[in-house]
């Protein structure tokens, strides 16, 4: 058995395949060029968590890469729930992949008509609760975030080999995770997470045209506006920023609202004197979720 | 059957596979990520072209991509060689993919340890003739080629957004194919081609630092240093310098040398006034495939 497929369910285009059923063909471009869009989130006592914004997400990160998607929301809804019920898992990771389709090798993203779907459910990652309370630890990657003119890194797409390469660097150091700049060096994102900082009383995180995917959990924490008296908003944020800050946290979606520890600029650590107000953001955010689990019609 | 499967052989790790096996795992990083590297050449009269060139350059990729490759050249050589000879084909396209290979759904590449190696064969693609009399039609694209800093145009890897976007832009407007600037305005590369001005008494293509993919045809002509009294070099070239050059063309590996037509420059044609010494150099690069050919040993 593929060591992958344990514990892992796995529907291609309406089917729950078997293991060595869960492969998809050489000519799908999704694997030939990366042309594919994804979105990754989780279910919790059965019951989806955002489910509307991810796939909202999901249509537009498409839109950005001129692609059309054949299936319904409702066709995408009823498989995602579908998988998840399969899978048995009260608590569930999942990924639903679009791709633009097989086709003959070529470039032209015109001559692909059927979208492959795939939804991969598993067990949702356990992080280690020392990351929760002690913080992570970061570089500032030298590897700058795909530019809004090439790769829009707001298109959540096949295409992440920038992401790969940048926690690389991280990984060498024996580090968490890398975050980014952009070209004109302002902070973007980490390689699947967005940044805050805890600047005074501002709750700082990059603005979208520096180049960064506008995260679920992100525009959820923009819209509780203030927490502890601090206003909390888009600013264009630089590396010099970090050591200005009292605090600085990540959110995703898989892992919520997460303090960093530390961030290695240029060979110099930069360590975050507090937790204290990303604490309240973190209690505040899984109220939020709590809330929302519990009124979503999204169950299965 | 797939329709994308007829007239084609893969061979996927050493195994020729049947169209329903002609499939690669979900979780393999090429699909998950585009977190592989590929070459495409062909063979003509049952012989490879610039087969070291290009095993070289399926190294180097994956080097820019940290990537280790688990087979060895010999064990390469053998599979191409093997794949093509099933093939029947005489005269055959083929690529070569190599992923990082199947991990869990993370982005760190350390945790997969096992390459993918995917050879696909086809009948040579066969461009019309009058591509080669009358030249092609190309777009200057909005989309900037990706930057070094951010993911290198000279890995050529399972990444290709950046190029199939412009490409959409081009037939958009019935036209063939893109070209792209970088983000300093620096002509880089087409989507899956190289360029070259003929201009006065100089034959110019952009300086590698521009970021491009190092044709190996491109390469070639290179070589050859001077043409019709016209020295043929590397150089900084604009979008400015399409309006002061008498031709243009394109190189590739299986287009070879490529006349173009017209490029249109933000909403302006710029037509090329001449073709002949892009036909000179056609025939020399035409001679010396044929004499390489004739020598190569890379034969099945």
């Amino acid at each position: 058995m593929n060591q992958y497929y344990k514990n892992t369910t796995v529907n291609i285009n309406g089917n729950i395949v078997s293991d060595q059923d869960a492969q998809i063909s050489v000519f799908d471009r999704g694997f030939l060029f990366g042309d594919s869009v994804y979105e990754v989130s989780y279910s919790r006592d059965n019951s989806l968590l955002f489910w509307t914004e991810h796939l909202d997400r999901l249509k537009n990160s498409a839109m950005l890469l001129n692609m059309d998607i054949s299936f319904s929301d409702d066709e995408i809804t009823h498989e995602v729930l579908k998988t998840l019920k399969e899978s048995n898992l009260k608590n569930a990771y999942f990924r639903i992949i679009v791709t633009r389709g097989c086709s003959e090798i070529s470039l032209n993203p015109n001559i692909a008509t059927h979208n492959n779907l795939i939804i991969i459910v598993m067990p949702k990652p356990v992080y280690k609760q020392e990351m929760y309370t002690d913080g992570i630890e970061l570089l500032l990657s030298n590897i700058h975030r795909n530019s809004l003119k090439s790769t829009n890194p707001n298109a959540k797409s096949g295409n992440y080999l920038n992401n790969v390469m940048a926690i690389n660097e991280a990984k060498k150091l024996g580090l968490y995770d890398s975050i980014m700049v952009n070209a004109d060096g302002e902070l973007t994102e980490g390689t699947s997470f967005n940044l805050w900082l805890v600047k005074d009383d501002q709750i700082l995180t990059p603005k979208q045209n520096s180049g960064l995917l506008l995260g679920i959990t992100r525009d959820k924490i923009l819209r509780f506006k203030q927490v502890n008296n601090k206003m909390i908003q888009e600013q264009l944020l630089y590396p010099k920023d970090l050591e200005l800050s009292q605090e600085m946290f990540i959110t995703s979606a898989t892992r919520g609202v997460m303090p960093v520890k530390s961030v290695i600029v240029e060979n110099k650590k930069i360590n975050f004197k507090s937790i204290h107000t990303t604490q309240e953001i973190q209690k505040i955010y899984d109220n939020y979720v709590s809330d929302h689990i519990k009124k979503t019609s999204f169950k299965y």
